[in-house]
């Protein structure tokens, strides 16, 4: 018997899942990997953590070595192997031995293209001068970790404030550095809303970490000895020991679009759920391929390990034979930022906005645990459902302590396309070390669902500082404590704490609307019940409390 | 217009949530709270760690006083009332004022009955000793707290190995305390399957606690003075400074039948999904009520706060004229022992069976995070899934971090009614500081998805351990590394690393069954394929690995 073919144009995580699962699904089928670099299966989201020390050995972020597949899997692969050319008529590709320095041609049966993405490069002035960096292959972490060594390392420019752009000042910061971020958009972490990245940009501001945003970079100073010297910016010009350029990465494609391979509307490799692109025997799966997401069903690129992973191991099952289909993502992510995680999963409000949905949302600050269990931290809890279906769209959390796990339930919740109403019932594990009684994604449901009960309506804090500006004629009332108040209160508010409030309701006026805040929205909601009972009705809530008021105090 | 009178009995979790809610969903309520003890709403779960210290005063456990809810939310709460008699023929309740020394007779439209649950105390000779404790109030927990302060107490004896005795194991050993628990059943945490909890007892042994098993306690001994002195049980008797009975609750239901309320199968008081019982103004919540299986659909009793509060607040917006449903529970639980925290979600493996499910099981053992970056650990996790439908019907979970994670994610899964391949396409959040690329959860949807596509087929430790024992024969093959098998294998194992055994297939015979185990399950799915592609048909993988092994080794 003939055994097929299966040819895989890439060996980091997408190209060697899809590897080990074509042979375990296919024990006949020869498998051959070819890829670029050095290395083969390493661990690329790890690279942060390896120039900061946390991981102390390039070989850790290694998982596997080639020789870890040759033998034991039957598995061929050949590094320091650049594929050039895909040929489908022929059903062959063309390959250069960079070390061997020849030309190979290797045919297939079935292809998978994991070619992964690489760093966006802007086509600036002198931005080829040394010590200029992008972090994607061991190597990239590697030079950057040598040079912070140098004790003339002293200024970090780090532009672009996505999640590897943070994660990268903390690793700097934590060396002594001197770190700015610059970023052209007017927030941190552009797929956040604006309200939930100010509270991580005055986490990094808190960490000592200059933050610079709409303000592009235009140029790079220095000269060919010394490497970069001078960041040029819209408003600004800053010194650089260093520089790390993180503004995105785009799908590896080239190859793929020679070879006749279709692209998606979001340039990445168009595929279906088997991972098969528009030619019957290529596949694509990872950093180079598109995918849908789970709640517009429409294309997204979505490049992460975990994504690519799933998606190799797909495409390397159906190649092998079987059946297999990848699900889509609800754009799920995290990071660490100093003391902050930060987490997504599914739609922000704005994103939300834009494919049209007309939206609910509840800003809560809960517990991490038990408030009188060791360290309970609050968190920023933000989520949207759809006004319509009662669907959660998604849900931005930030804080110390337990963020993973609730944007993984919802994340869950979300890809069963549960409602608010799901949330409040989800059964959830409680001892008061994990979790207070009610857990902060079960309080979520059920300040989503008070809000579809009428029992309460919430106002943006954005909505009511315009509210504020524009000399509107409204009473603003704070029904936290007197210390709290004298710390600090919103412009103009009145002052009566909710435990007082029921005895004092004749000092506030039925007819004119009232904006109640707290700190997190829990006393001005009953504060809203209150008023509203006694006859009140245009009575409004600041979603998220003052927690969430990002302009001055009073 | 008149205002409706709700009348709560009980100001614990779900009597206090029910008052507030339904303060909130109607203003014009009359709200009346009876509560027989000094506090309400305090946190009843939180006492182990007021005994340890980790809790430092008593006070930080009562969440609310009376007087957070007479003024601000107009509830009137009266604590130190025992409620005596429900007449549901005159609408009314009799209390006796236990401070007053007076009885009072209270008119309800609607009543709740929230009366909780008391611990189980066994009708044995000197079980009203002194110094025997059972842990249900703030009370309980002060007075084992003074105990254990005073330096003749040496010897602490716990009672009952469920998730309460645990904690309370914890805490005494923390405090210098010579622990045993002693156990009726074959295993401590009998929710748990006895592979999982054997993980559970082991590690308790490890911190220097004695466990007896299968070992009913008969009698106390001691005198009235001095208090109890030594513990009788079937097997020994021990020396007891302390005892702490921790064998079960049962539902306060004797106020509920005298008046006609209708118990459930399981004892406790029957309710629909609107928290109703048999009378139409008469509703229950928290651990006297009864609640159903999401995934059996059957009746259960799963006393826990997090479920009192949810009842509470459903009952309380249906008694004030709402309509809220409750959704039934998964019998999700959790608990810190020492340095594990051990979780389940749905059914056991026992529980299944007894179900009359035919269910496939996965055994793996992931790590919590990437495990380049700090901290990583192992954690045992054992899931099962109904063959049928491919649902998944529950999971337990054992480790030392991201567990809690893990235990939520499935149970919101479940909710949902998920198959294992709803797991394998979870979007759950991805970077080294939080799961590795492929989550535990995924990967425990893939393997048992691999045995579903007849990939792989597994036994349990114990199936294998009674073929060992019953001199079959078979091939019994070691795949781990030399150093590993050195340290320890199974009786009889052949061993072949799996690194060499594609070159070392002669010396297995094709015709004899084999079955194949490494430390966890990996590397012997690899061999199983491998075997399998060249010519094996009777192979299969020990579930879970020699980590589930817990019997002797060689």
């Amino acid at each position: 018997m003939k055994r097929e073919q299966l040819v895989i144009i890439g060996g980091v995580a997408a190209g060697m899942k899809a590897a080990t699962r074509a042979r375990r699904v296919n024990p006949n089928l020869k498998i051959t990997v070819f890829e670029e670099k050095d290395y083969v299966s390493y661990a690329a989201c790890g690279l942060p953590y390896y120039t900061s020390g946390v991981v102390k050995e390039r070989e850790e972020l290694v998982l596997r070595t080639p020789e870890d597949f040759i033998i034991p899997f039957d598995i061929q692969v050949h590094t320091n192997h650049r594929v050039t050319k895909i040929d489908p008529q022929n059903n062959q590709i063309t390959v250069f031995d960079l070390k061997g320095r020849k030309e190979i041609v290797q045919y297939y049966d079935k292809l998978i293209i994991a070619t992964g993405a690489k760093p966006i490069v802007p086509p600036l002035p002198g931005v080829n001068l040394s010590r200029i960096y992008t972090i994607k292959t061991v190597e990239d972490a590697s030079s950057i970790k040598d040079y912070i060594g140098r004790k003339q390392t002293k200024k970090a420019i780090i532009i672009g404030a996505g999640l590897i752009g943070l994660e990268m000042a903390e690793s700097l910061v934590s060396q002594g550095l001197e770190v700015t971020i610059v970023e052209m958009m007017n927030q941190v972490l552009p797929p956040l809303d604006e309200d939930m990245a100010y509270l991580i940009e005055k986490h990094l501001i808190e960490k000592g970490v200059n933050v610079s945003k709409e303000n592009p970079v235009e140029a790079f100073e220095g000269n060919i000895k010394a490497g970069v010297k001078q960041v040029i910016t819209k408003n600004a010009r800053f010194d650089a020991d260093l520089v790390i350029l993180s503004i995105g990465i785009r799908p590896n494609t080239q190859l793929a679009q020679e070879a006749g391979v279709a692209l998606g509307e979001t340039r990445a490799i168009k595929v279906n759920e088997r991972m098969l692109t528009n030619i019957p025997e290529i596949y694509a799966a990872g950093d180079c391929s598109e995918t849908f997401s789970l709640i517009t069903g429409k294309p997204t690129w979505v490049p992460l390990g975990s994504t690519a992973n799933k998606q190799g191991r797909v495409a390397g099952e159906n190649a092998a034979g079987g059946d297999a289909f990848f699900r889509g993502v609800s754009g799920t992510m995290i990071a660490k930022v100093f003391d902050y995680t930060v987490a997504k999963t599914g739609l922000s409000e704005r994103e939300a906005m834009k494919h049209g949905y007309e939206i609910e949302r509840a800003i809560i600050y809960p517990n991490s645990h038990a408030h009188y269990y060791t360290d309970a931290k609050g968190m920023f809890f933000k989520i949207i459902a759809e006004k319509k279906s009662n669907r959660v769209l998604g849900a931005q959390i930030i804080g110390e302590d337990g963020v993973d796990k609730r944007i993984d339930v919802i994340a869950s919740a979300i890809a069963q396309k549960a409602t608010f109403g799901d949330l409040q019932g989800l059964d959830m594990a409680y001892a008061p070390p994990y979790s207070p009684a009610v857990d902060p994604v079960i309080v979520a449901g059920y300040v989503l669902s008070n809000k579809s009960l009428g029992l309460l309506k919430g106002m943006p804090a954005d909505e009511l500082k315009r509210k504020l500006d524009s000399g509107e004629k409204f009473t603003l009332l704070d029904v936290r404590d007197d210390e709290e108040y004298k710390k600090g209160h919103l412009p103009g508010a009145k002052h009566i704490p909710f435990n007082e409030l029921r005895g004092r309701i004749g000092e506030l006026d039925p007819d004119q609307e009232v904006i109640i805040y707290c700190l997190q929205g829990l006393r001005s909601y009953n504060a809203i019940r209150t008023l509203q009972g006694k006859g009140f009705t245009k009575v409004m809530n600041l979603d998220g409390g003052i927690n969430m008021w990002r302009w001055k105090l009073e």
